[in-house]
């Protein structure tokens, strides 16, 4: 047998975009004994749920409500649930998640077409829509905050677009949603998926999604009753079958709905940690907690050029919860990184594919988003610069993220 | 905005057959700070887990990790790993979870065959091997403990039988593992599902599972690296690729596996969870934990009797933690398992299909498996059925359950 002890781990300063520092009040909801799936004490919970996840995605659609597994299952719930072989979707790309998504598509029988963009760019929206003109799919899915570039592709005339060309606007919000604005309602987006590990501070596990009727209809075109648990009126011929049980929208629907179908059991402690993960960003405020986010990413900013550091994400349209730091020629970005790990227990990122070893990623999201963090990693990071022959003024950075939170009269609440 | 109070539930005496209450212990791993994926502090607790993991499964297979999602995630990822278009796959059904079997290998191509018995009854192996060499299917799925029906399915005979028609055999040990033997190598089982929920007494939202080298060339031919982080080694065409990606054995043993290749963020707190509950697991000792539960099923089953009340399952292939008592004639079972919820907090199951109204199911597992429990739920269901004015003798059920307990002459630790 192989024993081990118990849980005993290291405390880390979290500044990668994501998975991120949980807020310790999740952590202790965690902790609460769980309650039966059909529990009516539970079920009022999943409503609640329900109730505050509609209140983050600005919207007013019926379904709100989580995937159980990690933010990938709800893109592919989402994603599944509404490709039917043969369709045609369009993704534009401007990093690694752009690649997911198609990855998921093919794999549900989609047929793809991309247009791709340099990494550290975005689409011109007219672009998108002119390609939508072109292509006429059925779905387009894109990505609104690309945490591998640090950039966040504008989506305001795109949703809107899709609605007239009628294409379905799906799009993934993993790393903004609880951050920045998505406006699912506002920008007519369809379906969308978010991700809890990021800026709502709730460790990964579950992945909130919201859809609005014109996704519902497509799904209940293809809906299913589980063999086992089906009445006789619930049996017919489907044509085109959603190909995941456990993705299967229309059955979870009904397992969210009041009928309360049977279908998996609710991940409970998960469900307990989202809920009081939303509560948390209600209880803040969005905007307030938007502009957290980027008073923070303002001192990050400049305590990172005041080192004579270079942004590689410094555009208008860069992500505000990621800060992408340009690896400076002949220094070892990995060394780097092992260090803030190892001497000062701070975790930043790399990044991935053209990227490897160009730019250091580091997130600014949810509890990870406050003062001692962004100071100490600042100190820490010209510390190790330093330790790697780096020629940094030191002293620097510190100073001038100081300047900036100094700069609001108020000691900001962190 | 809607905003609600911090989680505040009622503290519930669970004794269904799962969710079941989450040891204490495993609660306060779960408040534990995250770490990142990648950190190693992290992934050596993820290689910890695996370990412990192949001695809940006793097996020496390379492979034994979680599927983040709930139970049935761990089926899908399993089934929609191996089974390709067209594959026969054969279904003894003896309840329903035989059903979602269908379910899932149907909406995954499968050609499916099954047989069926009653509800309430188990096969003979012989009866499946015959069908086996009948039907020469690619895959045998078979449930091992089906909690619909509380019973049991030998398979000592069926995982060798597979081993030589060469057929790959699929176990779901989503109700059993960690609560009696499941012998995944003395068996033969190419790939088993277990459930966190139910006799390892961590919450739902993960499931353990483990496979073999058969079932890994099955996933190695059908592999495919992930866009957006694959090498120019990785991309070639693949004849059948998997249809999911989130579930993707062959990715996520690159993710597992010294690649560490990324693929999802593994569910932190929950795996936290896990390897607190496969610790408690091992540290009772496997043959302890089995006797444990057989223990206290007996002191039920003498307290039920003894009330003059009959088991459904009163039969040797009876599921040890599953005890199914037919409701009285003219009772409305469900009017019992609300007064028992309402007055009481206990809860216990109804069950489905053809056995429902006829069955209340009352589960022994994990760390709901102990005499407080026992002796609570006895103590309830007899004061709630002599309010339901059923001719119950009072005082016999507990008598009869510490008869049991004082037969042994040590104080059972619970």
């Amino acid at each position: 047998m192989s024993m081990f002890h118990e849980i005993n781990t290291p405390l880390r300063t979290i500044m990668t975009p994501g998975p991120v520092e949980v807020d310790p009040r999740v952590l202790r909801a965690m902790s609460t004994p769980i309650l039966g799936q059909f529990d009516p004490a539970f079920t009022q919970l999943m409503n609640e749920t329900m109730e505050m996840l509609r209140d983050v995605f600005q919207t007013k659609n019926q379904w709100a409500f989580p995937i159980d597994g990690t933010s990938r299952s709800g893109l592919e719930a989402v994603l599944c649930s509404v490709i039917k072989q043969g369709d045609k979707v369009l993704i534009p790309i401007y990093g690694r998640f752009g690649h997911l998504l198609t990855e998921i598509a093919e794999r549900n029988g989609a047929e793809i077409h991309i247009i791709e963009c340099e990494w550290g760019e975005v689409f011109e929206q007219e672009v998108i829509i002119e390609e939508m003109k072109r292509v006429q799919p059925d779905v387009l899915a894109i990505v609104h905050g690309e945490t591998s570039t640090g950039c966040m592709q504008p989506l305001d005339q795109i949703g809107p677009a899709c609605r007239e060309l009628d294409v379905l606007c799906i799009v993934d919000a993993v790393a903004t949603i609880g951050g920045t604005d998505v406006k699912v309602d506002e920008w007519q987006l369809d379906a969308v998926i978010g991700g809890t590990q990021k800026c709502l501070s709730v460790p990964s596990g579950m992945a909130p999604i919201t859809y609005n009727d014109r996704v519902e209809q497509v799904v209940a075109a293809r809906k299913k009753v589980e063999r086992g648990i089906s009445t006789e009126a619930d049996q017919k011929d489907v044509l085109n079958p959603i190909r995941s049980n456990y993705f299967d929208l229309s059955q979870l629907q009904d397992y969210w709905g009041p009928r309360r179908l049977n279908h998996h059991t609710e991940a409970t402690s998960m469900l307990y940690a989202l809920r009081e993960g939303v509560r948390i960003v209600l209880q803040e405020g969005l905007e307030e907690r938007f502009a957290r986010h980027r008073f923070h990413e303002k001192a990050l900013i400049e305590g990172v050029k005041a080192m004579g550091l270079e942004l590689f994400n410094d555009v208008p349209w860069k992500l505000p919860m990621v800060t992408c730091v340009k690896i400076p020629d002949g220094v070892d970005g990995e060394s780097v990184r092992m260090m803030l790990l190892h001497q000062f227990g701070i975790e930043i990122a790399s990044s991935f594919g053209p990227l490897h070893g160009k730019i250091w990623r580091i997130g600014t999201m949810g509890y990870s988003c406050r003062k001692e963090n962004i100071l100490f990693v600042l100190a820490a990071l010209e510390a190790v610069l330093l330790r790697h022959q780096v020629k940094v003024q030191a002293g620097n950075a510190l100073q001038a993220a100081l300047n900036v939170y100094e700069s609001k009269n108020i000691v900001v609440k962190s």
